[in-house]
């Protein structure tokens, strides 16, 4: 390959269309350089995928390119923080022309969707990693951390759980639906849509936030052990797409939506008396929301069937040294 | 392996030691919370390093953490800029306690030495790379770019050049310097010193700078083509340690200083009334500086000697694809 890793950066990432006024300097010198409105506290998040590990082999660079951002605007979501500002770190095993290109469509589609302009970069020569780090703000005291879940909040979740665990069990053909169950799934997978407008709109009336990209049940521990407090969650209120429904038993039951990660959906916690203002406000927005258990004095998570029956579980979710 | 990803993090990296009073919420949630002081503008740079690729095989996990952050701080350096908060995305064959303690060891130690908190990371699986961007801040206005040098400037370089080249050679067995100009030389290369402090010294009084990572004829080239100017180069006034001064013929003579990486020293330019100024200013910091040129209206870089006679190189540095 005769192409430099600047002229890489240049060709298919310079021109990534949008133009924040707020940069004041892109792509092209030693660092990027922007501004934050008055008011504002900086919001960082960074995510690495790698390949075999977060996204199959043959997954498709547009797919790639679109999943490394909107795993970051899932967080930023989580945070009730407004994305702006990106840098993209990407390891290659070869400089190869239509790979970059399909990836940087994915990416800048992403990009566009959430006016997320990508200030720097770094290109090296290796196994196929990518790392973004998404910079943004929220105004001042309003951030949504996973630290101040009260007892008796209701516990929501945007969206339906576990498609994303379905769309791996589907790649594996551990299973079968109906070809626009499938791509439906699949597209949930490839193409998850970060709850920016949710988490935007949930500053005044959640007291915690986290998005689901371990699995429900590891995510909402880690709001509930940040937080000091413990829950009973409702397994089988749990939303689950008429996908996922047609095929549970198959795929190992309620596990599934409960253990799978990598949905990038918001799980949060809102006020008993907040519940008709935030059910109202979200309702504005593509995709339901779900309330699955409520907030408790007492440590621990329990789960269990609206029935009152029990629900044993173990597993607490995706962890990549396990 | 049984640490979790989480664990991970928390047990190496928590407790980084650096806790700056503008950082309100660190490693742990969805995403990092700082706040930048009224007045500035945000700066952002981000590098990767591959084993095999940016460092040989066998170097240590501390001067592999070192080097991760250095790297970026040396943009800052180039930008006069002021380094504040970094995260680490951190990809590993496996979770190895003795490495992590290392690596860490190292970041931190860097990130002590220049204020720096680690407010953010991720840990995943796969070949050994890690990629660390830095976040900071300028005063409004203040930024040094690369696009504005002018024609008459003095083209100055820091410390001295071509070190980092040499260690390579010497961990090639290419030659031979005295032990103690060995463990210098090898210094240089793993744990590059950034001139974040001559940065921001020459906010007021340099026209255009860049840190000097690709080799000297490269990252001067950029300065040039960005700010649309040329400039004569004089190769013998390029600085040499002692060290490769005794083996400079062995190792390709002036190829070594004028095109090998990893220097990260600043180059920069200064208009000719504040020579003295910035002598004297940064004569208070460790390392010399050193006029090595002269800006010109005529594009292109033209090297020669003291003596006149035309210095010719095809070479422009290092380049990953090429």
């Amino acid at each position: 390959m005769s192409l430099s890793e600047f002229q890489l950066i240049d060709k298919f990432f310079a021109h990534c269309s949008v133009e924040r006024s707020d940069v004041l300097l892109g792509i092209g010198d030693d660092a990027a350089l922007f501004k934050a409105p008055a008011g504002a506290t900086l919001v960082a998040a960074v995510d690495t995928l790698v390949e075999g590990v977060h996204f199959p082999n043959n997954t498709s660079a547009a797919d790639i390119g679109y999943r490394a951002l909107a795993v970051n605007l899932s967080d930023f979501a989580a945070m009730g923080a407004e994305p702006a500002w990106a840098t993209l770190a990407l390891t290659l095993p070869r400089a190869d022309d239509e790979w970059l290109r399909e990836f940087s469509a994915g990416f800048c589609g992403a990009a566009r969707q959430y006016n997320v302009q990508l200030v720097g970069g770094d290109t090296t020569k290796g196994s196929l990693t990518v790392t973004v780090q998404l910079t943004g703000y929220v105004p001042d005291g309003y951030a949504l951390r996973r630290d101040a879940a009260k007892p008796g909040d209701l516990i929501y979740v945007t969206g339906t759980l576990g498609d994303a665990g379905l769309a791996l069990a589907l790649l594996e053909d551990q299973c079968k639906v109906t070809r626009q169950q499938q791509e439906y799934v699949l597209s949930r997978f490839y193409r998850p849509q970060p709850r920016v407008q949710h988490g935007i709109a949930l500053r005044n009336l959640a007291n915690a936030a986290i998005d689901i990209s371990d699995g429900l049940l590891a995510d909402l521990n880690h709001v509930l052990t940040a937080s000091q407090v413990g829950a009973t969650l409702i397994v089988d209120h749990v939303p689950l797409s008429t996908a996922l429904q047609s095929v549970l038993q198959t795929v190992g039951g309620w596990r599934l939506p409960l253990t799978a990660g990598d949905d990038y959906e918001l799980c949060f916690t809102v006020p008993q008396e907040k519940k008709a203002e935030v059910e109202h406000l979200l309702g504005r927005y593509p995709g339901s929301m779900t309330c699955v258990g409520t907030v408790e004095n007492e440590m621990g998570l329990r789960c269990q069937f609206s029935s009152g029956q029990q629900f044993e579980t173990s597993e607490s979710g995706y962890d990549h040294f396990r």
